[in-house]
């Protein structure tokens, strides 16, 4: 079967922002089997929106439409499916109860009276529910084709698209059982992993393999298709195997999870404990451990320690030791893990120093430079990196090589 | 005018690849005054492809196609704009000789046989060179419309499209001006800040107001266009002073800058310095606020202070207190900034307590819960919020309304 994805919202035709709705949904539809054709971004404008819309059904049996359903006039999305499709929109009392307890729980205020619009729904759609915002979707089934509102914050979008389309899809599709493998890696450039893997995965048509790369972490999934479990697993079987013996422990992840996840999962399993002491990094680090729900089980604390003072301060860094070797250092990231270390009281420490730019550069340590420290029971060791990329791109790599530092101790 | 953008190639309808071209045409499109209405993104399909492009046409006066001039099968772009527009494909001979210059010159190699494919011109247009590639684009002009045809890679795209399409539209379009106002407002739902403002700007069709809106964050855009910079000046005159006024100091940035430089500015203008005590949002405060270059010079530093345990024993928050308020209080949130405060120096500190879920609720205390502490020249402050949506949102608001309590603050 073949789908259409159209992205409504003028924002998304300004050269700033882009749709990333599409790529999410592509990567759903595809697992189940379900190829995209096109995708569509236009503007609020109804009349285009409609015409649009009213192409693709006679071209494609799937057409998913994200954004649009907010409360103002430009969100055409309900108005211009409902011209398509010739139907009339319906006001759903209880939808707008429901979003005018939203404002007053949430946002505590009323609901503005352009709310109400959000509460149409066409004839014959089912009303998906929205726990994360206002606009609830709509599902529309008819004459073999299937029509999906969904709102186009992805924060929406996603859950609503998991919890209440892909139980359906399900259902609407023919039966194909899809199988997948899934490997993370940290801190290896695509083309080196690419070229490990490439001997075993280019033998194979079905699982099919692809590589998909962002800052410090390449995410590997193998997909195999059939018309019953057992066969999908079989191929999984003899592909994946193999690709994990050429990447051993580089692979940190087999689910998906993210590194602070995993590093989380096995400091609770083993009842310890971190902390962080942050210099370039500013707090992602801590940022990064604490974004998982329940590491109060394990992160204890840290400390922004951006100046030499706050270093000597908080945690016992020399003044001597800062003025010899510089706070970009061995010596200096060996002192600030260690002080956070005594500090929080926790098993393990992680310190991040270093240079991420664009100005502060010298010849011995040139924009990139970074050095993570971590000790833990057994002492305390350093990790020097020179890091490719901008401000933003530096830190979030120091971040995944402190991590993944920790995770190898872990194990 | 107006323009659609088509990027045709399957790889950009994969769940890995983005079309980004896009970006950088109607980046320079807009600064032409063109505005583009609609982006599609097509597999390999001949057909399909046509069909997009006949009904582009009808709506636009510009459309470009990116990719799909390649020597293969599955490059399609020359054969279906020839289908839609009804025109024959002349062999030139002279492309073909620099296609195969190119393979003995740069690639070392003999032209392979499918590249003449490359040196097809649809009859009446004019030839695009492209000296960073083998794939010329092509240039149509008919009936007031402009169709070209550009190669996918953005490193051959970019240059063909600056050296040879922009002169060309210069001389085929109305001299056109665009002058822009900016405007970005914190933790105002948008909307009722679309409320406050429709009012105004539903009166102008010139400037264009649009309204982006974030995590805590509107984006307002007012785009004027006219034939002098001067009227286009006065046409932003008569609508941006009206808005400013109904927003006031909820405006805190003219020119775009995040909030976390808006306060970095005014700290530098001040010589005044900031520190961070964070509990909910685990160093996400201190990562906004150093993500901007050069914050050293007024960032001190801070504290991650997950656990009570922490709040004691780094910022000096007292065992009772905790005990009788708990953590997630005005009293806590106090003694927090307080604290760190007394430790770093700062003239400046705040401090972010909270529940960001999704456990930990309490119905004193549910599930976005935050309170923010502010300590500065003239005593602490507090604010108690109840923000809206999961971890990540909650701990992003937490962080978005702490940085603008600092800022009203610093006028």
């Amino acid at each position: 079967m073949n789908a259409e994805i159209i992205a409504v919202g003028s924002e998304l035709l300004t050269p700033q922002r882009q749709d990333t709705n599409s790529l999410y949904l592509t990567d759903q539809l595809n697992a189940l089997g379900v190829e995209v054709v096109a995708k569509l971004i236009v503007g609020d404008d109804r009349a285009r929106l409609a015409e649009a819309i009213r192409a693709a059904l006679v071209r494609s049996e799937i057409l998913i439409l994200t954004g649009g359903l907010g409360p103002t006039e430009d969100d055409v999305t309900r108005d211009a499916v409902a011209q398509a499709l010739g139907r009339e929109q319906v006001f759903h009392q209880e939808i707008c109860d429901a979003i005018e307890q939203r404002f007053r729980r949430r946002l505590r205020g009323a609901m503005p009276e352009i709310n109400r619009r959000q509460a149409y729904v066409l004839t014959g759609a089912e009303v998906l529910p929205n726990p994360n915002g206002t606009a609830p979707g709509q599902w529309i089934a008819s004459d073999g084709r299937v029509v999906m509102l969904l709102p186009g914050p992805p924060s929406e979008m996603r859950p609503m698209f998991h919890a209440e389309c892909l139980p359906r899809l399900e259902r609407v599709l023919p039966p194909q059982v899809i199988r997948t493998r899934f490997f993370r890696i940290a801190n290896m450039p695509e083309s080196t992993v690419d070229q490990l893997i490439a001997p075993v995965y280019t033998r194979y048509t079905n699982p099919v393999t692809t590589i998909l790369a962002a800052a410090g972490d390449i995410q590997l999934h193998l997909r195999a298709r059939s018309a019953t479990a057992e066969e999908a697993e079989r191929l999984l079987e003899e592909v994946a195997p193999q690709i994990e013996a050429i990447l051993g422990e580089r692979i940190y992840s087999r689910n998906g999870d993210p590194l602070e996840e995993v590093v989380g999962q096995r400091l609770r399993a083993r009842a310890e404990t971190v902390s962080v002491a942050e210099s370039c990094t500013g707090g992602m680090l801590g940022e990064r451990i604490t974004s998982v729900a329940g590491s109060s089980d394990y992160f204890r604390g840290g400390f922004l320690v951006y100046t030499d003072r706050m270093k000597t301060e908080l945690l016992g860094v020399s003044e001597a030791l800062l003025r010899e070797h510089t706070a970009v250092s061995e010596e200096a990231a060996r002192e600030m893990a260690r002080g956070a270390r005594e500090r929080t009281g926790s098993t393990w420490a992680l310190s991040v120093t270093g240079i991420a730019g664009p100005g502060g550069g010298t010849e011995a340590a040139p924009v990139g430079t970074v050095i993570i420290g971590i000790a833990g029971p057994e002492g305390v060791a350093t990790q020097r990196e020179r890091l490719p990329g901008n401000r933003a791109l530096v830190r979030t790599l120091a971040t995944q090589v402190a991590l993944d530092l920790l995770r190898l101790r872990l194990r």
